[in-house]
């Protein structure tokens, strides 16, 4: 993909965001009305009523189904942590990485417990990495954002497709569900700038503490956001401009899952601050994608709240998360189940011989 | 039990209530000197974290472990639908009571994917109930509250140590993790009496439409309340006769289940609105039983959220969740396996070889 054009890659793109179209009206009043037959006050499942039905309408089926299950975890550095935006030190971006390899991170933890699988996408780590991973580097991770764009447009694109050819991938082994997840040392600062522009907001009421910096540091990061606008200009009208000029490679991967998931029909649960500044840009290139969004938990990061508010989105978990890594969409995994479980095995009034009148 | 005196009944509360103690901090400090140790930014898994440690001093280990989950319903009727409270027919409490022994309804569900076994206690049902229910029927059912008092003081108790003898019976079976859950057509109302009581709130603040009850209905809901306070004269600084004059036979089992948790220290996850005023009583009687106690949802029901604050718990699922049944608590346990997995499976620093600065 790196010997085509920018102009090729952009086509590329495009297509794929041609690609997306609705939910299905018919599958999802048919599971509306099934649910509204079952043994409990009409509506009184709440959001599990609301995704059963979404599943239906991006599975165009009455009966949706889960089999196999994915977390797609995007790897990127980020040139920003220069201006030490970070607690931690980038070298602990590839040491994650090997961590999660051996299975011993959080994210596999809670994978296991959801008999779902993790794949690591290095799509721009700034150190040498071997092993079992989905190689698809772009660069050496982004560049300082604060002397000039993160990435060339050209990056930009390509990250986006190495998100959308690895979802096309795991789709095409028969993975019908996945999570969005990431990890970056220094990735709170660009996801940070990204939903300050998107969701017209301060950048003071969207920049937290990431992995946990102190206060200097919490100033020195909105400093460089600061300076990255300032230096670079972007254009929220263009998500793309965007995106290259304060972004991160693996912020474009997940975008690039998304587009590729909503293309292809089918549900992405939407990780903590990072992966929904990723949306975020999923949503800016094709709003559609967002039918195809399922929302996890709500971060500890001040951001957060706004870019989900942008999107739509109502998290429907609440466990004061800040790890990353897919962890929070992960274990929302078991509540998409729970839904289809529901519209599939309750019984109905008629069934059940109970009066329709508790409805 | 019916034959003991109330005075011998009350002395049985009394001993339960004395064996209530607290937490293990030894446990706790070597559980979060664990979580510290993994690698994962500092206190980054939140509430999971949080949950860990609270299992750890319960079980007074470092290593709890969940085996065998129930989800411990107590059905009840109330006297106070004469006043037209609720949307549905008292009837359809003895259908849900069947639907529930024949594994048709959500909380059935639920409990299947959970891996979690579902126990009907008939505390006190207004029409005959046959099958594999546990039999403690106190009475047929409530008093209606605006004429005079719910129960007797003896059967408030009685009602009470139902609760806590089939937690006991569970507890020796090998249980060590339950959910409270409840059914009985009525009972959002005595539930928001209990909670503007002992949150001092107005009966506006904590009045909700239940199944679905319209503006008319809401008011005769408000009403009933009113009177029944005007002529009950309910004291809140004792819990017992708040329960007598203004609650319900399921709402005390569920006080005293979850004071038998917590003397045999057995986590106990507390499901949606009628829960959390049973939860309230029991720490209003006991105010350590709430170191046992584990939140879950967010219910739809407006009191719900004022009767958690007073009790220090935080939900962790927001569902918009109106059923009932347990439904909220049973899919908790999820979480609360997910806690201790994190604790057992995640490699240390030292382990993984990541630099400690990602603290």
């Amino acid at each position: 993909m790196e010997n085509l054009t920018e102009g090729l890659l952009a086509t590329h793109l495009q297509e794929l965001i041609a690609s997306i179209s609705d939910l299905d009206e018919g599958a999802m009043n048919k599971i509306q009305k099934r649910l509204d037959s079952l043994t409990k006050p009409l509506g009184s499942l709440g959001q599990l009523e609301h995704i059963a039905k979404q599943l239906g309408g991006i599975q165009q089926t009455s009966n949706p189904k889960i089999s196999k299950k994915a977390v797609l975890l995007m790897a990127g550095d980020h040139g920003v942590v220069a201006e030490r935006v970070s607690a931690c030190p980038q070298e602990v971006t590839p040491q994650m990485a090997y961590n999660i390899l051996s299975g011993g991170a959080g994210i596999n933890v809670l994978a296991r417990q959801a008999k779902a699988e993790v794949f690591i996408t290095d799509v721009g780590v700034a150190f040498p990495l071997e092993g079992n991973f989905i190689h698809k580097r772009v660069a050496n991770g982004t560049q300082n954002m604060t002397k000039g764009p993160a990435m060339t447009r050209q990056q930009a694109l390509q990250a986006l497709l190495v998100g959308a050819e690895v979802a096309a991938e795991k789709i095409a082994e028969g993975y019908n569900l996945f999570a969005t997840g990431e990890l970056g040392i220094g990735n709170t600062t660009p996801s940070s700038a990204i939903v300050a522009l998107f969701t017209d907001s301060s950048i003071d009421d969207v920049v937290g503490r990431g992995t946990g910096i102190d206060d200097a540091g919490l100033l020195r990061k909105r400093r460089a956001i600061e300076k990255a606008f300032e230096i670079n200009r972007p254009d929220k009208a263009d998500a793309l401009d965007v995106l290259t000029k304060v972004g991160g490679l693996e912020i474009a991967a997940i975008a690039g899952s998304i587009l590729q998931a909503a293309a292809s029909r089918v549900p992405i649960v939407i990780d903590g601050f990072i992966s929904t500044a990723g949306a975020l840009l999923a949503a800016k290139l094709a709003p559609k994608s967002t039918l195809f969004m399922i929302p996890s938990h709500g971060s500890v990061e001040i951001g957060h709240r706004r870019a989900l508010t942008e999107l739509g989105l109502e998290p429907v978990l609440h466990l004061n998360l800040r790890l990353g890594e897919g962890t929070g969409a992960v274990l929302t995994f078991y509540l998409v189940e729970a839904a289809l479980h529901l519209l599939e095995e309750m019984a109905t009034f008629a069934d059940a011989g109970v009066c329709e009148q508790f409805t």
